[in-house]
């Protein structure tokens, strides 16, 4: 019931239709990725999560990563698992080659960790991470530091972590106050950090720290934090003064384990700095995109894994006789409101496949393309695009888990079902990495009003000419639905602009419902791009029905999800002033 | 920070203007609720949830109840918790007074199970199934089953318990299996039940389990069910032939036991017939009203737990400084989109409270009022509202207890901080009972397609009538709103109504937006009449900002969540074909 099927055609239309794969190989560089090795990738990587971490995680939530006096265990099978991917070389997947890595395209890289995440999105934290903090080693480390660290994180050898969250600075680390001393070529690191990811565990010999801390004399908020690495265990084989001291208990991905790090308790960690000093937070922040985009990718990987076990329970229940059922006994698919929840999860899934795609080929064009006024364009609409996937995705995840629950009735509550796991892990992917409201607020300040709304206007007017296109058309309703909805979306944005002179609290008081508006309608071209893709097979002859689906997937979120955009602009344009209707005290 | 602090203000307000507690007062029968009274028992009842409930909230969730060699072993105080319900006579407010009661009015004893529910649902499970099965035997039992039964039940020396769901047999109680042999006087039950809340525990020396079955020869389907009592301990003393077998290890509400019920495994548990034989179903279903309006209590009881703890936090938590604040450091409160949240959750709990009162309110009338026309009435309100209040109630309870978990950021999701409970506990309310979807197609299905749209016509038209009486003063904005919304709502019951004569399925396709339509628009009606109440309260010179905040969760409903029935119409109308826009097998 509980299988995990990797969704190989759905993420073959993905990468080739909105990740534009080919057009995305072909930039220089990327020379590796020929058909035949994209497909064998795929393939590999299907059998990898269905075979080997989707069993384990069911296991991970039952019998989750625990301390020990010698530090901490990862659930039964995870080392072995941790060994295949090493094995593979798929920590590697878009690293360069002369770090020992495949130098594939990003949106490779994500139809892999999408498969990753689904299967086990616990596990799948550990690569995320690792990747994370290699890549800031490699954008912003010294030529002794890449060759040191990278070889053996980019394999898997050792993994990494990020050590931002401190009791008092979570969502403002300018509140950051772990100190970092100077002490000949070195830094002695000492304070504690919360919420670290894989911060301890069993499954290498070594874990890279990349820890934002202050020199002493350093100028107090953002300016003065820096970047250092601190391993757990020194080139000498000696192991550095960090400890874990406990793990947090959890509401959900029990098999992750979350640290505190107690660094410098025995005279302080040895720790070395990465790029300049004071440009910590700035280092952070350009990684930020690509973690984002991770984070989004969970929340469609773990939808899709609650759709695929609400949809084999939904076939296999039988119970009542469905409105205008006349034949034998079904399963409760035919029931017009089981069936009308999993429409609902599966457009909006593939409306989010659709979003993410585009922006992790987004990031292969900033990175490959030959013409920098590609690369700047590419980099403006992963700026853009970035916090709507991150905040609209993983807020529909956890909707659409709870959808899953609900198909199985009293059996979604029952724990064993496992359907309540995918609810649990999927409701931190709206915290971390920046809550919704971090993501809202960094769309409307950067991304929207920084620029007069320039590139947010150009994207919604393009979205409102497509639609525009399909008048008179076969998909002349869906093609109206658009419309309406990138007309609000642009009386949104001029609101956002016009908002904030008259109180700056204004424009944020609207930012979620905007953020949600924006996901909703990129969502939505997606779909609607997909039906129109679709006609045009039908168009030329195809008459598979798997083509008919993605048009009634589009008609369905037509009607259902895309007029929410509509609700959601009143809430930006009269709303927000009512958000500050009254003092706090009268709450 | 978890404490509770029952909102007596709110409650009261909800009471006498929602409810109309001084009409229902003066109904016959209720002579007892004179004014002091009231006051006396909501001050005592907030006591109680504070003081002895609440704290074991999270110890129930921490240590639920176990099944041990002797049974079912509760959470531990939970014990004492019964008794003090015991002495107060709390289980007896709303029972007549021959049998033990106070004779109180419905909406009254509403009021203390919110209390309970916020203070700790899983324990106030056991109070509410007891009312319900004392209720069952009072309506259909002989007058040998009410004197034998009710005093205990009433006085909560017993509790009694609901047993309908079979493995096979949940939404769909048409396929009861367990049998039910005449044997002399009584019958011999056999057959097991689950999800059986309460089934067995450690609280009181007697369980009085209320169990659907079949007499064998009886006809298939709905009509071959029949109602009997099956005591845990027979009137001589000895134990009765049912068995705990195991209990559910369930996502939450840790501490109220879910039972497997095994029924005559030792050659038949004894039982007697409640009423006619084969009208067991019928039985059940005329005391759903009562039982769906207690879970969808449950869903605002939660959504002000959640609410509470996470205003708490808010104002202590600092963290960054929020845009456009120019003072000393303060709570995130401050921050525009944690203020949101708040309102976005405490204008919602009051919309909810506004309609859960006044169905409460209705039963009393249905009850009591001289008039028969007067009770045909309130029967039609009370049963055209019911699905809207299970249903839209506890889907909103999981939406705004996952907006208390947000506004903790990541210690939202750490289990000690005791927000993840409340999300978890809430969770249970849209399955038990009935899920949203069996909530959604009564609605549509009875209450709305049966009498062709009568009762729902005359509810919105007047609901429209008030917005439109509303243009021109200072609400006319929040009646624009209504109406508007109003327009909707008859629009998508006039859709309804033609729907079905195409295609039998199409209403139920839109049930569920329907139902989430009319809770939007009910809602939205009780906070605007709030708001012209603090209206004329400010005419009238009361300048106490209570009333002023009235307005302020008025206006931000009627731009945040009043404009969503725009967005369900649509779901309705043209989204109902969608749904089955393809073959399951494309899915």
């Amino acid at each position: 019931m509980n299988d995990y099927n990797p969704p190989l055609r759905e993420i073959k239309f993905a990468l080739d239709f909105f990740g534009e794969l080919p057009r995305i190989a072909a930039l220089p560089g990327y020379e590796a990725a020929t058909p035949d090795l994209i497909d064998s990738i795929l393939a590999e990587a299907a059998k990898i999560a269905a075979g080997v971490l989707a069993p384990l995680n069911h296991t991970g939530d039952l019998d989750g990563a625990k301390l020990t006096e010698r530090g901490v265990r990862t659930t039964p099978g995870w080392s072995e698992a941790w060994s295949t991917l090493i094995e593979g070389g798929w920590n590697g997947l878009s690293f360069p080659e002369e770090l020992g890595g495949m130098n594939l395209p990003q949106v490779l890289n994500l139809a892999v960790q999408e498969m990753w995440h689904s299967a086990n999105m616990a596990f799948a934290l550990c690569p995320m991470l690792t990747q994370g903090a290699a890549n800031a080693i490699a954008l912003y480390g010294s030529e002794d530091q890449r060759s040191r660290f990278l070889p053996k994180m980019v394999s898997g050898e050792w993994t990494g972590t990020m050590n931002l969250t401190e009791s008092l600075a979570g969502s403002d680390l300018a509140a950051v106050r772990t100190r970092a001393v100077p002490e000949g070529n070195h830094f002695r690191v000492s304070g504690q950090k919360i919420f670290i990811t894989y911060g301890d565990h069993d499954l290498t010999d070594n874990i890279i720290h990349m820890v934002l801390a202050r020199v002493p004399g350093a100028p107090a908020g953002v300016k003065g934090i820096s970047l250092f690495i601190v391993p757990k265990v020194l080139s000498d084989g000696t192991a550095n003064d960090v400890k874990c001291v406990s793990l947090e208990h959890k509401l959900g991905i029990h098999g992750s384990p979350t640290a505190v790090l107690a660094f410098g308790e025995a005279g302080g960690a040895i720790g070395e700095l990465v790029g300049d000093r004071g440009r910590g937070l700035e280092y952070m922040f350009a990684m930020m995109n690509h973690a984002r985009l991770d984070v989004g990718l969970q929340g469609l990987a773990i939808a899709e894994r609650a759709y695929q076990q609400a949809r084999s329970y939904a076939r296999a229940r039988k119970q009542g006789r469905p409105v205008g059922w006349t034949g034998d006994g079904v399963g409760i698919v035919e029931h017009p409101d089981v069936r009308r929840m999993l429409m609902e999860m599966k457009s909006r899934i593939e409306a989010m496949r659709g979003l993410l795609y585009q922006v992790a080929a987004a990031h292969d064009v900033a990175r490959a393309h030959p013409d920098p006024e590609a690369r700047a364009a590419a980099r403006r609409r992963v700026g853009l695009l970035t916090p709507i996937a991150k905040g609209w995705c993983t807020e529909s995840g956890i909707e659409i888990a709870s959808l899953g629950m609900q198909i199985h009735g009293g059996m979604g509550y029952i724990e064993e079902t496992g359907a309540a796991q995918h609810w649990r892990d999927s409701r931190i992917t709206t915290i971390y990495e920046g809550t919704t409201g971090i993501q809202a607020n960094d769309l409307v300040g950067r991304k929207v009003i920084r620029d007069g709304g320039a590139v947010a206007s150009d994207l919604i007017g393009s979205i409102a000419g497509e639609g525009r296109a399909l008048a008179g058309g076969p998909l002349a309703m869906e093609g109206t639905a658009l419309v309406r909805a990138a007309d609000a979306a642009l009386q949104a944005v001029r609101v956002l602009l016009e908002g904030g002179t008259t109180d700056p609290r204004l424009p944020y008081a609207g930012a979620v419902p905007f953020l949600h508006l924006m996901g909703t309608l990129v969502g939505g071209h997606a779909l609607i791009r997909g039906a129109a893709a679709a006609n045009a097979e039908a168009d030329s002859g195809n008459d598979d029905p798997w083509w008919t689906a993605r048009i009634g997937l589009a008609r369905f979120y037509s009607t259902h999800v895309l007029p929410q955009v509509a609700a959601r602009l009143t809430a930006v344009t009269e709303g927000a002033a009512a958000v500050f209707a009254f003092d706090e005290a009268l709450l």
